[in-house]
């Protein structure tokens, strides 16, 4: 069986594991320990009656709630089949740029993407240290520049301003934001405020991460209405299920789940920094986000292996950046109790190497 | 308000209707009026619990059940998000033929996926009154063929007997088979069996109709496992919800529902077909099934409109079919109750005229 490219492949953690999906602890998918919000399971249920019709292919009832959400106009919002949908049609504009500029490590599914339609990358390696963009002030003519904000797998966060030269830089600019929710309203950078000026500037949002629905599919784009009617003309007009528009609906007005989620994050992300530091051989990187990359003196590999064989928990090797190999794995931040069975398995699993 | 490409979009009608989209009668989109399977459903709602998870991007399990379904190997399946996002694929390796061979009237998402690629389309128009296939037998050469069995909107069904030639004539052949589940297994003329004789045919199917489920989004290609993992590697990894997925492996297997619908289907369009042939002016299409289409001596759109405001009825007008424009309309087959209600609201505008 295959190594996975990505994390929350759960039937090949299992596999190795030798336990049911059901019993697994699953570190490796950085999704909200809170689990989707009840209000969006309600709204699903409700709307298991209204399967029959094809879903409006203007999503406007959609659009017109997450523009309400984000303060801008309707016209800006392209909804999606998850924001992995979404980076399909940027990687097909990204590719009739000459070059795009590709921040590394960089999550795999860009690259896939980008392949689609051949799209010649140019590598920006990340350094770890080092917290300025890792991007040329003077890309060639005609570039594009793909990045995520935070960035993954680091748990970096740019500014607004550190990014905002870029855009004048290059021709097109596309920032996934998929983890910026977890970001309370004063500490979140996101761009969105800039699409309106930057014509040349693209959002890519998921729902998936922050509302813990990654099996519904759903995402956005938000950038200028020309590429989205662009984007909307080449893919097939009913993208977005029923189900998935309706539970995004209703998750992006509970207010309390953001609440509860926001305090939950920032607490339990500074005791699970605080706990693996003092592990010795281990080091995690400060992170902005839901997720820590720890870097570690001894295989990453054989200690994830070792997780799952012994404890059934699973986390995120780094075998897929190959900037960070099998010196770094990635956990994500869950529920204070869960955090510590996940300290004790490894200081266990370490101290009997 | 413009006119929609396609039928089933509620929200325009119900403008015109002036009432909510609850309040219509819905003759434009071909959906098998028993509903979504109870089992499809008990499926969804016992599947809310599982959204957390990303989707298996392998869809072993789903595979494998369709893979039963149809007797075929596994690996000449790739579900996708709806029928519709695979004949995106489907249109770029058309449009790396030199020219794709199209039988119009055409379903106007062909043409969309066509030129998302910028193929070069050569059209065949349908003769509505000889039977044979309308293409050439020496095509171009590097040419593909785009058709769908039973042809929509027509209903005309080819035997496998006259595709057959054509695939030793053409280098891609993809037959939309979309409607083919309504056949009874003694009926049906489903080219599946041929798919691993040979590598240029696709076969593209959809749970939306027969399973009454086009909010979910659900369809499958069957082809050859070269091509398919060569789309699996373009597009994104989860493209398929997890809710579709279940609803999915119990409506397969739901045998007592796929024989309620032939059943009901057999006489109820019989019957509808000779209220429609009674009624001076109409002539309706012998068709295979779910719907038939039905020339009329006076104005299909005028028709329509009547029938939006003063009965809450919707047909589809075939205006985005060039070739049959104003006097062409197209109507499902409904529960016999339903269509007795529509040819009363038919008769009745027709003869105020």
């Amino acid at each position: 069986m295959k190594r996975p490219q990505h994390g929350g492949n759960l039937n090949w953690a299992a596999t190795i594991a030798g336990c049911p999906v059901s019993a697994l602890m699953d570190f490796s998918a950085s999704i909200n320990p809170l689990g989707m919000p009840q209000s969006a399971i309600a709204a699903i249920i409700k709307n298991t009656s209204n399967l029959q019709a094809y879903p409006d292919p203007s999503y406007s009832q959609l659009r017109s709630h997450l523009a309400r959400h984000h303060q801008i106009d309707p016209a800006f919002i392209l909804p999606g089949n998850g924001s992995a949908e979404l980076l399909t049609w940027a990687g097909r504009e990204l590719a009739q740029q000459n070059f795009t500029y590709l921040i590394t490590p960089a999550f795999s599914d860009y690259t896939r993407a980008l392949n689609t339609f051949e799209a010649q990358i140019i590598d920006c390696p990340l350094n770890l240290i080092v917290p300025s963009l890792p991007v040329p002030q003077s890309p060639h003519p005609n570039s594009g520049l793909l990045l995520n904000n935070p960035h993954n797998p680091t748990g970096k966060l740019w500014t607004r301003e550190a990014i905002l030269p870029y855009l004048d830089e290059f021709d097109l600019v596309v920032i996934d934001e998929a983890f910026m929710d977890f970001l309370t309203p004063s500490q979140e950078q996101s761009l969105i405020p800039m699409v309106e000026q930057y014509p040349n500037l693209v959002i890519l949002r998921s729902l998936t991460k922050f509302y813990s629905m990654a099996g519904l599919r759903i995402g956005y784009a938000i950038a200028h209405p020309d590429r989205l009617q662009r984007w909307y003309g080449w893919r097939d007009p009913w993208s977005v299920n029923v189900l998935a528009e309706a539970a995004t609906i209703a998750a992006i007005q509970d207010e309390e789940f953001q609440q509860r989620t926001w305090n939950w994050l920032e607490s339990a992300r500074s005791r699970l920094y605080d706990q693996l530091r003092a592990i010795p051989g281990l080091k995690p990187l400060k992170g902005a986000t839901n997720y820590l990359l720890v870097k570690t003196e001894t295989s990453a590999t054989q200690l994830q292996e070792k997780l799952l064989t012994q404890h059934q928990i699973v986390i995120r090797d780094c075998m897929s950046f190959p900037e960070l190999g099998d010196r770094y794995f990635r956990i994500a931040v869950r529920l204070p109790a869960e955090n510590d069975r996940l300290i004790q398995a490894i200081s266990a699993v370490l101290s009997s190497d």
